[in-house]
């Protein structure tokens, strides 16, 4: 019975999904989903991709979270269209309510849409959001296990980037052993690995950014 | 019609969480549940758990994971029960999947269990399992926030362990703010500041296992 639910609950997230994608390719956007655990690093990530494309693409931002509006706030200083999304503590975004943050987004004025995600492993990725790059965002101080314990994720992203690889030296995480796992899972998928907050390794992972943004 | 059904999610899994407890309590066992974001370090501190007290206390372990059975396997060397709990990819445990995880354990032959739930920092809350004390564990390198964005963990946690403190230096966590923000949730809260891996500040939190393990 629950099963039953569950699926309906999809079918109907996958039919909005559908709509929307049906939507973009009208108005010529692209739309990425960015999902990782809470604090791997998708806000500082986000800054850097607006810093480095908002005066050159037409950007807008989704922001979803639990309960606050924290990392909406902190994106706001690029002049980009932030709509924020609070799930009230649910665990995932849906397409349905990217459908309505869509509304409030003016979609003539804008070539690149960005979803931050609610910080989670699981759940969204289940849940299409219309979108047409996943991108997984992991965090060396995670361990390197992710690939492995959360597989559907890095199966169905378009690119993975590995972020804090600064904070290396000072865990055990073991990058071949992450790659071993992450090249079984998805064996031609790009991974990225840099530091977002000492700017280490970001020009290749722009360099992709800006491939698939054009 | 959603919420209807998920309100019945939860209701059902309450009655079952009362009836656990109701169980737990003719053993006279205490029930634990650690709920934190993946790669928090919840599988170590366990480790270190295990290590201090399997010899004094019969201790039994349910290890929740979406998939595999990594952690699980991580724990069998303590010569202590281990239930493995694959949700196939629910994001949480529930008290249903604890209930069915008893019955594979002698709970005549057991003083404490303690629960590793799903890497999560949202759903797991929602969910009692029939616990006594639940205990958040967070990374320092998920950044100081969590708490003012994880408001329900907090605010109904027995305990918070605060992980990596040993990489503390090479982040821009903020201890002040980290603690500003709990002590407002969560005023009475011990916290708890380790490094699991280094094994610094480890005394205070077995202190406070082994008061409430007696």
């Amino acid at each position: 019975m629950e099963i039953k639910i569950m699926r309906n609950v999809l079918d109907k997230n996958q039919n909005k999904a559908n709509e929307i994608r049906k939507l973009l390719k009208e108005k010529q956007i692209k739309m990425f989903n960015f999902i990782s655990s809470p604090g791997s690093g998708k806000t500082t990530i986000l800054e850097l991709i607006c810093k480095e494309f908002a005066h050159i693409k037409r950007l807008g931002l989704i922001e979803g979270d639990a309960y606050t509006d924290r990392d909406a706030q902190r994106l706001t200083v690029f002049n980009v269209p932030v709509i924020q999304i609070n799930t009230e503590g649910a665990c995932h975004l849906d397409s349905h309510s990217i459908s309505k943050a869509l509304e409030n987004l003016n979609l003539d004025e804008l070539d690149i849409i960005i979803v931050e995600n609610v910080g989670n492993l699981i759940c969204p990725t289940a849940f299409d959001l219309g979108e047409h790059y996943r991108i997984a965002v992991v965090s060396t101080t995670e361990g390197d296990d992710k690939p492995i314990k959360y597989p559907m994720l890095f199966r169905e992203a378009q690119a993975v980037i590995l972020n804090k690889t600064d904070l290396i030296p000072y865990t055990n995480f073991s990058l071949e052993h992450f790659n071993e796992d992450l090249q079984k899972l998805n064996g031609k998928i790009p991974l990225f690995r840099i530091s977002s907050t000492k700017k280490d390794g970001i020009t290749p992972m722009m360099n992709w950014f800006k491939e698939q943004f054009s």
